[in-house]
Order: structure tokens, then sequence, then C-alpha cells
């Protein structure tokens, strides 16, 4: 799983939506200026709410330039393959 | 809210996802040649799992055209507004 704070990807888990923006905001600041906001599975609505926000109240010259969905397989805790749907949002500033 | 069965929108809720599969499938079947897979708040994660076990399963020729992202403003049962984000996946045949 990618670090958040590695290259431009920011990756969405299960802390509050701000701390993400936070990490959106920092990379724009930084200088980046394309960054990726990636999740899986139930995450990916907050990934979805971290890119509204962003672009919405801190970065108004930010756009969404691309939205990709895939399947990744994972392996759980008791061992079993199952599908998790993965999204990769792409902004740009 | 949108009716599921209205035109060629699918309006993704709390049903099991395979509910909006079949739907989504229906539609193709029923000589639509683009659906719109929408949802808002915790809901995204489950339209883009719809999208995905729709085209990966069962409509292998169908393909995600475009992903819109956008912010609504709701009134919730107290009467706050809130905002909520929300999602729009074009699938094409």
């Amino acid at each position: 799983m990618a670090e958040e704070a590695d290259d431009n990807v920011i990756f969405v888990g299960n802390k509050p939506p701000m701390s993400y923006v936070l990490a959106c905001v920092t990379q724009f600041n930084d200088g980046m200026d394309e960054i990726h906001i990636k999740a899986r599975g139930k995450a990916i609505s907050r990934a979805v709410d971290v890119a509204e926000i962003t672009r919405n109240r801190f970065e108004e010259d930010a756009v969404i330039e691309s939205i990709e969905t895939g399947t990744e397989e994972i392996e759980t805790d008791e061992g079993d393959e199952i599908n998790v749907s993965s999204i990769d949002i792409l902004m740009k500033k």
C-alpha cells in the first residue's frame, strides 16, 4: 500500500477526509502540479469527498483531469482472495 | 431521487450491488447503448462496484466512457443543509 506522502500519490484510508485534503493541499503547495488520489473498497467514497473538498474549498484552480476505476484481487486475513474496486482520481493544477 | 428504472439512469442506493448490476444488464439488453450509474455519499463506493462487476462479468464489450463527480447540497431530516459528493459513471456498449 502506497505511503500517503509517496511521490504525488495520496492513498485514502479510514482517517477523516480533512487529513487527506491537507495532504493534497500540501503536495500542491510543494510544487506538484498533478496528484493522484487513490482508494479501494469503501474508502472510494471518501476519496471522492477529498477531491471535491480540495477543489471546492482550497485549490480553486485545480481540476479533476480524469478518474479511473479498476478491480484488484486482495487476500483477506483469512487467506481468501476477494475482488475490491479501486479508484484513481487525477487532479491537476 | 431518480427511480432506478428511469430512462437510462441507475441510481445506486443501499441494496446489494448485484441488484443494481442486474438493472444495468437489463437496460443494455433492452437496447440502451449508454447508461448512467449515479450515487451520492457512501453509496459512491457501491456505484463503482456495480460498474466494475457489470463490465468484468456480464457486459465484456461495455466500457466506462467517463466518470464525473460533483457536490450536492441536501437537507437532512433535522433541516440542516449539508454537502454530499456525487458520482456519475457513464457506461457505453
